[in-house]
């Protein structure tokens, strides 16, 4: 397979709702227009901060296609599939990859614990279905499974397997990782680990629920980190870093969506029963994104 | 409002399955008619051991029609709701209403955590939308938040939110439940407590993936709890418990359904990335069923 | 050999200490006649409560020995070893059962994990370093190993060990732990548990930090459930359980002691870095011990 | 105050003992010759690697005084104190001062939880206890409580509050701790984390168990990343990361004492219940070692 190569800043887009939980089209299709004149290289659809988890599949191929046609070939959009069952995911990563998307990411919450072995059985399932290249996901705090180096490495025999995001924030197991597979699977950052740890072990990009709303500062760190500018990238890191801080202590898409509504993307409040940003909340992040420079 | 009191055995329901992931409606129904016949005091599909957080609205659906259907008003349906979102929680419950199962059993895996108001306003949502009794569910293990006691006690303000099950299998928190709200809220025990603990403090019944396979001896037992015979109670909770550590130690619907096939009922599998029950965990299943008398 | 047998109400004794940390031997002699007076079965020090892992050796040997002679033979003493280093253990066992014990309850915080195999070792080793009857504590909440039910009926080898104390909480397993071992280890309930529910199945006791301040009570449901009164014992249990829910919001020791020095015993603060109950606490504690008839 | 600053390679030094539990002086002395002699910035006794939560007082003291003796000057001896009880750890603290060491490390396994102002309370009063400099040490994997950032900033008060070891492998704590108290503060990193992450946002050195192994390996990183050799540091740190996964695989000290005896240093297993390594894990070790060229 001859694929587009990914790097750099993926902005985890939110999934701009109405109150009755309808896509505000107009919104997103705007928000995508803002982030690649900003300069991101790639969009992420549909991952944890877009609410996938909590979305039907007519809302998630809509926001699929509104994102794609808005983006118009600009950069790689790297849609989420998200379904407990592997039958439902290799369909809906079929669909999606009909959708015209670039690459896919594949979420799981699940429900009843998995072995290694269910878990690549799964994930092989989804690889084989496309041909598009796939972003493995997985954050053991929200699952009821989580990706081992094992698993991985036997992932890493599908040919369009090609990336990693492991929202663990265990840089040990990382570093395991890129120790073990590091030729054959590529790293993303994620919100839970620290960028610049993994830029300095050679990932790739950053796909980021934050970088919706500080997309500039993000492309600096990642550009301060792949020039080798270290002690540049360490400066900007800890100014970056009480976002991050703030966006964990409170629930990422509420933080993300309160962020960009005082951008003035009207993106509307998280899908009920996940709970919308306090005014303490959006003080605290009104307040570093200031201090950031993003408003 | 004049609701049908629930009590006795529940058995939990599986989800025949074909390979394909499709509804084996006549092995379904077989199974309901089979279960009323040994006696019985209601059917709960849709639960954990129903894979509800696995499958697609229009296998739900079907599934509680087939359920409603052969049942055919003998013993009550509690049927479970299960989504995420509560917008998607509370059209799924209303829908269900209308196809005729005498209460509701509200699972919710969630993803990002929840705090009490936003469990409240959840579970809240659903019990405004239907009129028939709501029995909540929690089960710590494999969701990303928690009833509390404090959130239990708002939802008591909810008038048909009348029962509870509490899979967390901590019979202290139970115990502080019965004594703090054992008035309003029934309780009804779950294949990771102790039964026979639940009935001495007055739960009202047993809601059972094991009853599946036991429905005889369930009846045994809650019948000898609910006649004050306690020795004899005693005896049967020891005789039977092999079985629940069993069923916990493999995966719960794997176990039923293989115990299931075992006793001539062709449920299939269950569904990918599950596993099913491996030749040592048949084994144990088989060994187990035979000494009580099961199989 | 040929022990006594234990049963009944055996209170986790409290260790009184002055504010620079001295046992003060006069209010220890007072406490342990007051609850011999009282009724209790037996008596436990050096437990959780008697903050076994925060004193020294010096102190602890003292401490046995102002029980054993207050207790003059009237009912059996049952002390508490506590050590790390399974050197450490066997030379403590051995000195305490030469101070005239009737029995010996392991404790072991440990730090570095455990397996099944070095859990069996420490406590056999023990167990053949002396020959009074051992009772076996476990606390996963608090240790960093815990006591498996293979472990354990390896442990049963030992024919000193006898007893076992469970402070999992968790039902399922003691109802495991008697299924398979119960005609050979004895149970005693603990203070995370519910005693009636350990007393239904076959507990012969209840080694219980509360019983210091309620030790009429806990005699009352322990002969109700012995005598299978078991509606009586149910509303006992129900009655005293908010003591057990205050104890363990708050700290253990911590509630004991300010609950005995609401009783006249000037006991003291527990030892720091342990925290002493603050007002909202004592206002609890002493609000329930009021309701129950303790003060 | 006029402390000499601690940077650089800190071996976490072993224990060695004989079947008996007792101190190999000779061969503790001879191995602080050989570290100091590889060119290890500092040594530390009595850390989690050198089995202090298992040693009695005497066994620790007698430690102390070899290292110091032993060292004569050529390196600062930074020892360990640990014991659960504020009033124990004072005492430890000011009795190990007196033995010549030039700074302190705290641990405290701890038993009942703790909330921030305990822990605060414990360590402020060790650190008023004595006047050389003290490192802080959490490890929340294997305690029952942890140091969070605020608590940190209380403890940061304390003019003889220097350093902080923090074993929790959360690299993203780690970051907020550099960013909020990184002037104030100064970070040596530990076994369970990434030593390359630590060095590249400013940590002082790493204090580690493997380092008795690998002492020049450990050096060669240092150094590469404190004169800002990235490109090699990353190489480095990706050569040595199989032995950080084999010694948190396996136990610490028995994987630092195996490894040392395979070197020649005849330490002795650790202190049961501690378990020695095993035939699979020498060999991985063996070979690990070998790979490295540390064998």
């Amino acid at each position: 397979m001859n694929h587009k190569k990914f790097y750099g800043i993926f902005p985890y887009l939110v999934t701009p709702l109405d109150e009755k939980g309808r896509l505000k089209e107009q919104v997103l299709a705007d928000l995508v227009d803002h982030l690649i004149r900003k300069g991101v290289h790639g969009l992420t659809p549909l991952g944890s901060t877009g609410e996938a988890p909590y979305l039907d599949w007519d809302t998630k191929r809509r926001t699929i296609e509104v994102v794609v046609k808005s983006t118009a070939g600009r950069v790689p959009v790297v849609a989420g599939v998200c379904n407990n069952s592997t039958e439902g995911a290799v369909h809906e990563a079929a669909e999606i990859e009909k959708l015209g998307v670039d690459g896919l990411l594949t979420l799981m919450p699940g429900y009843f614990p998995l072995n290694d072995q269910q878990v690549v059985a799964h994930f092989r399932a989804i690889a084989k279905a496309v041909s598009c290249p796939i972003t493995l996901y997985t954050n053991p705090k929200f699952q009821t499974w989580d990706l081992t180096v094992e698993a991985l490495r036997e992932l890493a025999e599908e040919p369009n397997i090609l990336y990693l995001k492991d929202a663990s924030g265990n840089a040990g197991k990382i570093m395991s990782i890129v120790t073990n597979l590091g030729q054959r699977i590529k790293i993303f950052s994620d919100t839970s680990s620290v960028p610049l740890f993994m830029f300095l072990i050679g990932a790739v990009g950053w796909m980021s629920g934050p970088a919706c709303v500080i997309p500039v500062q993000s492309i600096e760190l990642y550009e301060a980190a792949s020039q080798k500018r270290w002690d540049e990238a360490v400066e900007l890191q800890k100014k970056q870093w009480p976002l991050n801080v703030a966006f964990q202590r409170f629930s990422l898409s509420a933080c993300v969506k309160a962020g960009l509504e005082m951008q003035g993307f009207p993106v509307g409040p998280p899908l009920p029963p996940q709970k919308q940003l306090d005014a303490e909340g959006r003080r605290i992040v009104e307040s570093i994104l200031k201090s950031i420079g993003a408003l």
